[in-house]
């Protein structure tokens, strides 16, 4: 039996609250060995008292040595097998810039790219245009129109797009058109299979009239298509768990994240208060709260360890208002590693804490990689994080007789 | 390759015995954050030196956060997946009778009821009737007969009885008869295949036996069926591991999980002095002995910590006489945990020790959660105790060459 199978049969509601603050990219590492991380150099007294009052652990968002993108590492987190579910970069690439990709959508990653005038790439991303210039030529490929399709070009980030083709009975199983390499003409969109096929031939009509509408254009003159991903059937966290979700974040991608698993999206302002102004807010209409905090991870990608030590006593910051509400789980930990001196997600397990008044505390008495290494938790993965959280919630029944 | 494959590939038979004690429900929580555990509370002092001579760590017997009853608890300790082994309520209910259910049966679960004239229920437990009064009506049940199948009424407590239908071909996949509702009839059972059909309507048949057989009577005037199962074929304990083992358990639901693998049924008396008696009697006979503890269960449930404790101190003094007879392996863990606190079977992993002259023994001194955290088994499923106690008893040879 599924975990997911396990918990629909189980689950009881007894309108207790869950909130899981997910600070993106938490754990770190020493600049030098024996050194302390972000985390341990950090002064989080309020982390720490919770801690004190939890049980607290390491978690490994997908297996050991795997480092995630937010993609998994954010599945994970939300209880679904992060091998299991894959999200394509088109979904992704959706997500990130929130568009609402629909059951009859295929989503793709687009590259602006420069071709000579024999069809072959020159400059696979178009010389990195400014953005206005990619949200200047979407505008133009927004024209396009093919019969039996509704066609999406969405903006994202100086050479990239994203196309979404919607219509019945599309399929995902078509190449990449991007060759990755210069010298070489685009590669023709084929599908693996019939319903694939159609997607394949609406791309490669899409592709064909993109190129009249831009030739001779300096810089972007062509387009290439990457990641097509429908989205995944993905049973929501409702359907799992009976909760009633309230996704709070700052960035579209989280938001997005939150939303393939059909939570809903609450206005999260734009700074950390804002987010637990709008918690306190909605504290009475949802069961389970989902608050993203960015800056752990963005400083980490950085390099900048004091900045992400600073970013960490940001939000230890924030414990205290969001403890005031008295949720009865309360978890705290990240979607994977970023450490600073990496500059990039890793692997490395994440510190995380539970806390409830169900715990079975451990003797831990600060919030760290190394003192998680002792904690009542573990190392676990982190897809049993919910099943834990639902538990302490007194939201599960037995398992048998 | 499972578990149980490849167990059966690397087997060995080398005379060695293994001593597997159930103390139900060991694990517990401490009252308040950060005191002590029922187990902890405990003065045991013969258990704190089988951790010093053993390896200690924490069993979850079926995956994070999920609770399980007695029957997945158990199948866990005797190394079956407790999700791919699933035993239904009727099998369950039955064993806790210690009727013998054979291959061709199907078990059900019984609850007399209370209908009126027009046949809908109006008490689902026909008012709690007393043990002897179901035993009673049970008696008066027995007289019926169906062609084709035997029918065998047993009773269980108050309301509750056991009904198993025996005849070639039957299939289980049968709705619960019962509506959970006051002001409606009965349901009529149906089978979902053919094979289950035939068990419907032989249910339906024995239901209106009954109907007639109790018309008119105050109180239990009728019945509803729940749980319908057959036994699950599941493999024996001897196919497994090739050791020929002695269940000595006083209470019969934990004979009946014992005697579902296929385990030989010792009189185990009535209390722990005779369960060790008879396990010194049997010493010579066996290769492994199940032997079951149930107070540190029930005191728990009850929610009277002190009791749990006592109950503790009361196996921790039966541990001598255990050690005295030199097992290999000796196993003392629980099949879930009871936490006084929580007054009920918890998800929270348990306490375990395996002792035997191969362990690497880790620094733990104490037995106790906390400590444990610290074994050198660190958490564990439970559905592999089974595997590193065949391995300590040098009973499993080398997994290729």
């Amino acid at each position: 039996m599924s975990l997911h199978k396990l918990i629909q049969e189980l689950r009881e509601n007894n309108g207790s609250k869950i909130v899981l603050l997910v600070a993106d990219g938490l754990g770190g590492l020493p600049m030098d060995p024996g050194g302390k991380t972000e985390l341990e150099s950090a002064h989080t007294p309020n982390l720490d008292d919770l801690v004190r009052d939890g049980v607290c652990g390491l978690s490994t968002p997908v297996l050991p040595g795997i480092a995630p993108g937010s993609g998994p590492g954010h599945l994970a987190l939300f209880g679904y097998d992060p091998l299991e579910w894959r999200i394509g970069r088109g979904i992704l690439e959706a997500l990130g810039i929130n568009f609402p990709v629909g059951p009859n959508d295929v989503a793709i990653r687009g590259n602006f790219c420069t071709v000579d005038a024999s069809g072959k790439i020159t400059d696979r991303r178009a010389g990195r245009p400014s953005t206005e210039k990619c949200i200047e030529v979407c505008a133009k490929l927004k024209s396009i129109k093919i019969p039996g399709a509704e066609i999406f070009v969405e903006p994202v980030k100086e050479h990239r797009f994203v196309l979404v083709i919607r219509a019945e009975g599309l399929g995902d199983a078509v190449n990449d058109t991007d060759p990755q390499a210069v010298g070489v003409k685009p590669l023709v969109a084929k599908g693996a299979d019939a319903p694939s096929q159609k997607t394949a031939d609406l791309a490669n009509a899409f592709l064909a009239q993109a190129a009249k509408l831009l030739a001779g254009e300096q810089g972007i003159n062509m387009a290439t298509l990457r990641g097509f991903a429908k989205n995944p059937a993905i049973p929501t966290f409702k359907d799992i768990y009976g909760l009633n979700a309230l996704a709070l974040a700052v960035y579209p991608m989280y938001r997005g994240l939150a939303r393939l698993v059909n939570m809903e999206i609450g206005d999260a302002g734009s700074t950390l208060d804002d987010q637990v102004e709008a918690l306190t807010k909605a504290w009475n209409d949802y069961d389970f709260f989902f608050l993203h905090f960015k800056y752990t991870d963005s400083t980490g990608e950085d390099g900048n360890f004091p900045g992400k030590v600073e970013m960490i006593e940001k939000l230890d910051g924030a414990i205290p208002k969001i403890r005031a509400l008295k949720p009865d789980v309360f978890l705290v930990t990240g979607d994977h590693s970023t450490p600073s001196k990496l500059k990039s997600h890793s692997w490395h397990p994440v510190p995380t804490i539970l806390q409830a008044s169900t715990c079975r505390t451990d003797r831990v008495h600060e919030f760290g990689e190394s003192q998680c290494l002792a904690g009542g938790l573990g190392q676990f993965e982190a897809k049993y994080l919910m099943s834990m959280a639902m538990a302490h919630a007194g939201r599960l029944g037995k398992y048998g007789a």
